[in-house]
C-alpha cells in the first residue's frame, strides 16, 4: 500500500503528505478510508474552534489573528477555509490579493482551502476528515472558516468544540444573523470592526436578540474587536479558554463530541451508500431513463425505485 | 387515502391544499412521495426562474416586483423563498415587517418559505418537491429565490429554466460572487440599486470579470434595476422572455430540463435510501456505538460498516 508511507508522513506533520491526503478526502478517493482508519486513533487532542458569520465580516482577517496569537503560544495551527468568499480560497484571483501574510510561511501553521462546491462525498464529510488528518498530524488548534449562510456551511461550523460567531456593526446584522440560524450555534461572539460608529448599539441590539435564543442555551459571551489591527484578538483567546474549561467542566464536552461522533458516523455511512449506489452501470441506467420520463411515460418515482431495488448489501 | 381529496385541491389550485401538500414535502412524509407521484403528470408546464445573490442584494424586492409585473399579464405566480436571510422567510421577527405588501394578498401569487434548515429529506429535494407541487397547481411562474452563498442553495438556484444573480454596486461584489460560484449559474445579471453611486464602474467590473467565465458559456445581458423604485424590472422581464426564446430554439432549455430530471431522480433515490437508512433500530445502534468509538475500542469506520451491511433492498 502507497498510502503507509504517507501516513508517516502526515503524523510527522510533514506538510506535503497533509496536503496529499486532504486531497484525497476532498476527491472521495476510495484509498481515502484506509487512511483515516489508521489515522484516527491518533486524533482527538486538538481543540478545534469553527468561526463563521456572514459575508464581509472579517472571518479571514479575524482567523490570521488568532492563529499568530496561538502561535506566539507555541501552538501548531491547522487553517480550513470553506469559505467561498475568502481571501484563503480565492487569493489568487482577479488581483483580490488578501493574504495571511507572515502566518503563512510559518511551517507552524497549515491553511487548506475546501471547495465549497463539487466534494463527491459531500462538503461536511470532507471537512470533517481533513479536521481528522491535520488532528492527527500533531496540530493543537484547529480553526475551521466557513460562511455563516448555507444549510451545510452552518453544520459544519457547529461540527467544533468551539464556535464563534463574527458580526459587524450593520443595521439589520443581528437579526439577519438569527433568521439565518447563527443564533443558535454561536457559542461566543465577536463584533469586528467595533470602531465603526454605531458598533454599541450593533452589541445591544445583539444583546437584546440573544433573548430569544432557546432557554437552554448559556447565554454567550460578545466581545469587541478590531481585527485588521489586531486589537480584542487576545481577549476572544482568553473567551475561548474560559469557554473550553466550563463545558469541560459542566459536560458539554463530552456530550458534544458523542453528537459530534455520531453526525460522522452517519456522513460516513451515506458517502459508503452513495459510493455503492452510483456505479457507472446505474448512472448510464438514469441517464437513459429520464428520456421515458420526459416523455410522459414514467414517473421519476418509478425510475428511482428501480435504481435502488436491485442494491445488495453495502461494503 | 385521505390524500387523494387534496391532489383535487392542488390541481384546482386550492392554496390550503398546497400549502398543505409543501408542508408534507418539507417534512419528508412517507405519504408525499403518492401525492407527488399523482400530480407528476400535470407538472412541466411552468417557467421556474431562480433568483440568487448575495445577502442584502434585494433579490426579496425583485421578487416582489418581477411578481407585481407577471401578475399584471395575468399570470398566476408561485415564490418559493429558501433564503435564511429573506424577509419572507423571517418578516414577523423582531418587527422586521418588511412584507410583499399589495402581492401577498392577491390570489394570484401564492408565497411560501422553506427553511433552509432540517429538512431531513435534503433542502434541494424539498425545494423540487415544492416547484412540482406549485406547477401541477396551475402556477404560470415559479420564481425561487435563494441567498447565493452555500452550496445546496446554489444548487437550488441552478435547478430552473432561468437564473437571475442580483448583485449590488459594492466594491467586490463581482469578485465575491466569482468566488462563491455565482458567475457560473448566472444566465441573466440583474446590478441592482443601480441609482448608487459607483453603479457604472460596478457594472464594468462585472463585465470583465464574466470574461473569466467558460468559454462555452454564453456571454449574460447585465441589466440594471432600483427594485425599490420598480425601475428596470420590465427589462428584467423582458431579457427572461428572450432568454426563454433562445434557450428553446437552440435545445439548451431541452438539454437543461433532461439534467435537471436526471438530478431530480438521485434526490429521490439518495432520498429513499436514507429513510430505509435511518430505521430507529439503526439509529439507536449508532447511538449505542459512539460510546465504542470515543473509548478508542473502535473506529467510525467500522461502526459504519456494520451500520450498512445489513440494508436490504431498499423499496
Amino acid at each position: 500500500m502507497a498510502r503507509r508511507a504517507d501516513t508517516a508522513g502526515i503524523l510527522a506533520g510533514n506538510r506535503i503528505s497533509i496536503a496529499r491526503a486532504i486531497s484525497l478526502v476532498e476527491n472521495d478517493d476510495p484509498e481515502a478510508e484506509a487512511l483515516l482508519r489508521t489515522l484516527f486513533p491518533s486524533t482527538g487532542t486538538a481543540c478545534r474552534i469553527g468561526i463563521t458569520g456572514p459575508p464581509g465580516a472579517g472571518k479571514s482577517t479575524l482567523t490570521t489573528r488568532l492563529a499568530a496569537a496561538y502561535r506566539r503560544e507555541g501552538k501548531r495551527i491547522g487553517i480550513i477555509a470553506v469559505d467561498p468568499t475568502s481571501p484563503f480560497t480565492g487569493g489568487a484571483v482577479l488581483g483580490d490579493r488578501v493574504r495571511m501574510g507572515d502566518v503563512e510561511l510559518d511551517v507552524g501553521v497549515f491553511i487548506r482551502s475546501m471547495a465549497s462546491r463539487g466534494n463527491p462525498g459531500g462538503l461536511s464529510k470532507a471537512t470533517g476528515d481533513a479536521a481528522d488528518i491535520l488532528d492527527a498530524s500533531g496540530m493543537d488548534i484547529i480553526l475551521v472558516e466557513t460562511v455563516g449562510v448555507g444549510q451545510s456551511e452552518l453544520d459544519i461550523a457547529r461540527a467544533a468544540d468551539v464556535t464563534v460567531v463574527v458580526l459587524v456593526p450593520e443595521s439589520g446584522d443581528a437579526v439577519q444573523a438569527m433568521k439565518a440560524g447563527l443564533m443558535e450555534i454561536a457559542d461566543l461572539f465577536v463584533m469586528n470592526k467595533a470602531d465603526r460608529p454605531g458598533a454599541e448599539q450593533a452589541v445591544q441590539a445583539l444583546s437584546s436578540t440573544l433573548m430569544f435564543r432557546q432557554a437552554d442555551l448559556p447565554l454567550p459571551d460578545v466581545l469587541r474587536t478590531v481585527a485588521s489591527e489586531g486589537k480584542g484578538v487576545e481577549e476572544v483567546l482568553l473567551a475561548i479558554a474560559a469557554f473550553r474549561d466550563r463545558i469541560e467542566a459542566d459536560g458539554t464536552q463530552a456530550r458534544r463530541r458523542r453528537e459530534r461522533m455520531e453526525t460522522r458516523i452517519a456522513e460516513i455511512v451515506v458517502s459508503k451508500v452513495r459510493r455503492q449506489l452510483w456505479t457507472p452501470a446505474r448512472r448510464a441506467e438514469l441517464t437513459a431513463s429520464v428520456e421515458a420520463v420526459l416523455r410522459g411515460e414514467r414517473t421519476p418515482f418509478d425510475v428511482a425505485h428501480d435504481l435502488i431495488e436491485r442494491i445488495g448489501p453495502v461494503s
